[in-house]
């Protein structure tokens, strides 16, 4: 039996004590799988253990303590001490990744962080590895469970916003403070991580345009049935002809989409290019156990001795100003008329109407239609202009859609 | 710049030509990930090109010449002579793994094969790689996407198993001789590879069970809707308490599948294990650019230096009788009595009913039923018993149908 592989634990926590608990079970096949045994030797939480003695006895660090401050500072630490890293911690990547990665690579020793992004869903390995000559022209994902779950149960249940957060939070799909899951910062923080692997270019958190599903009302999700569009979150990292663009908002997808069925608090990602077509992976983006798997993986591949392929090697202007399909929810005064001003005003501003509902009559009336793609600075300009019509009863609100054809 | 890493080629088809333009368009990509330049330096086909010389010159061998004769014969030369392979080939895989696996070990070299079972969609490396050290209690996989094409052509158009073949020959979706497609023999070697690699057991294609699509009847599909089920041909490998079960055959699937929404010429694979919930890959499963991108993937690989996390360390038995619901389709004289009698028969039998749909009068009725999970023996006899009804007026028709919930 060769010699053990030693485990710097940094952080007990639900995932940290998922993954020691795993490992115990599965140590037998992971010394069958890569011959090689890994054994816990510290850990470091906040009341217990000395970080440079975990370190000095460690042949890999594992960082499950989450924050960006003292988890920063010892990944750097085992790094520059020329040990490889497994971490989970999107943040941590996503605010300070080009000084880590910088560091291992400098060190050349790997840092893997599988399931920093969609837990076990191996996106990450998929990218890099499977993928890595491919020209990435997007990638498009489902990379936060909380609202996943919270448009699901909105679309099947008609509930409110508001009250389906306070059962995704009773059934543990959302946290006591769901802040950073909601607004969109969370699936941020995972595009930007994404679109640097895909694009080999550096992408910053700030760089990341996000909105988050707090104002989606149950309404629009009705009349998304009826025009056959289902609602997701959507984080959305594309290589166009000057540069890429990363962002993430609510929009609706039609059935054809390989990211239309994901329901519940699921994650999946649709990697595209010429070459691959479309490949789209699925299956559950949180839990402890689910996240501690991911670990796990990222444990074996670095003790079985595999390279990585990561490397920054591009400096892609990132952009904002998008080309896009919308829907357009508009509450009108039952009166003659309003359809052909609306129509009009869409017509001037070069937009093309695809699909129109209107129901409801007198104090009631909705307009509801989806324009076909066009740019997002000339459809908002529109939609400024049909707020102002005396018709309508309230402001305009719109979600983008996605429009393409999958084969 | 560091030395060109040289690459031998055996074959050139539509893969092979495939492989050689990609390889040209992407080489810089591929040399930027890796830091090392592929270049191929000799290139086998029927009419020209010396193995031996080839092999010779050689630093990484890739066979995409088909067949399992010389194929084979080349591939363990290559092995032998301490050269990594790279191969498509799932017949000489499923028909001779053993031998070349146990070659590629003794001489530390890898053979790899991504491209082999569902062209660019990643299952290979996954399950070998991300989920080295998993316990897999069953991957479930739509792996032709010729049968997946014509399935869905069937469901959507109410087409004859026959016209819709010929739609798939016209469209490229169909090889002029699909024998080998249509009645499960391909989908079952790339089910006997899944399964060795999953549960780190041998398994020999004619340990395989398998059924094709060729008595699927509109009839069934039309049932299907109204029972909110979807017919794929399935590959299912399963872990039980005893060993395992390797098995290909048409079945039902409600909508909650995570495999139920793979329409057209994809393919699909869930892997399953407590620690990982379910995941699934999609893509496209075919295609000379898709299984070139899967192949120039692998070759990255290589080239990076990666180790390959590959062994067969059980023996578990490969198991045959197993439970399953069903459905089961009865043309039946349309009088008092029929239901009744069938019903007991099944019940005498130990079988429930879950859901009948009753249609048409005189000499048109039909008899549409699923039942719960029961023992395919069982249920084989009772439906053996039904068969010999006088109010029969047609052999009885079954399907298997996939009942599990998912999340």
């Amino acid at each position: 039996m060769s010699e053990p592989v030693r485990i710097g634990l940094l952080g007990c926590g639900t995932v940290g004590g998922a993954f020691v608990q795993l490992l115990d079970d599965r140590v037998d096949a992971l010394e069958a799988a890569t011959g090689v045994r890994p054994e816990i030797t510290g850990v470091l939480t906040t009341s217990e253990g000395n970080f440079d003695e975990i370190l000095a006895d460690a042949d890999i660090v594992v960082e499950l303590m989450g924050g960006t401050t003292t988890a920063k500072d010892h990944v750097l630490a085992a790094l520059n001490a020329g040990k490889p890293v497994v971490t989970a911690n999107k943040q941590l990547l996503a605010q300070h990744g080009a000084e880590l990665f910088a560091a291992a690579a400098e060190n050349g020793v790997q840092l893997r962080f599988e399931a920093a992004i969609a837990a076990v869903v191996p996106v990450v390995r998929v990218v890099q590895e499977s993928f890595s000559a491919v020209e990435f022209t997007k990638i498009s994902g489902i990379v936060n469970g909380t609202t996943n779950f919270i448009l699901s149960e909105m679309a099947s249940t008609g509930s409110s916003y508001e009250d389906t957060l306070e059962r995704a939070k009773e059934l543990g799909y959302a946290e006591a403070d769901p802040t950073d899951d909601v607004n969109g910062a969370d699936a941020a923080a995972k595009m930007a991580i994404l679109a640097r692997l895909a694009f080999h270019t550096p992408v910053t958190l700030d760089q990341v345009d996000y909105e988050g599903i707090e104002s989606v009302q149950p309404d629009d999700l009705a009349y998304a049935k009826e025009l056959g569009l289902s609602l997701k979150l959507l984080g959305v990292a594309e290589r166009l002809p000057d540069g890429i663009t990363v962002r993430v908002f609510p929009c609706f997808l039609y059935s054809g989409h390989p990211l239309s069925p994901i329901g519940g608090p699921f994650n999946a990602v649709t990697v595209e290019a010429p070459e691959i077509t479309e490949v789209t992976l699925s299956g559950p983006g949180a839990g402890g156990l689910q996240t501690a798997a991911a670990v796990l993986g990222d444990l074996a591949s670095i003790v079985s001795g595999e390279a990585q392929v990561h490397s920054v090697h591009r400096d892609l202007p990132v952009l904002t100003d998008m080309d896009s399909s919308f829907y357009l929810h508009l509450e009108v005064a039952d009166e003659p008329g309003v359809l052909a001003e609306v129509a009009k005003l869409l017509s001037d501003g070069g937009i093309s109407v695809k699909s129109v509902v209107q129901r409801g009559n007198a104090s009631d009336a909705r307009l509801v239609m989806v324009v076909h793609r066009c740019s997002e600075a000339d459809f908002k300009a529109a939609v400024g202009r049909i707020g102002e019509l005396d018709a309508l009863r309230s402001s305009p609100r719109f979600i983008r859609v996605i429009e393409e054809e999958f084969v």
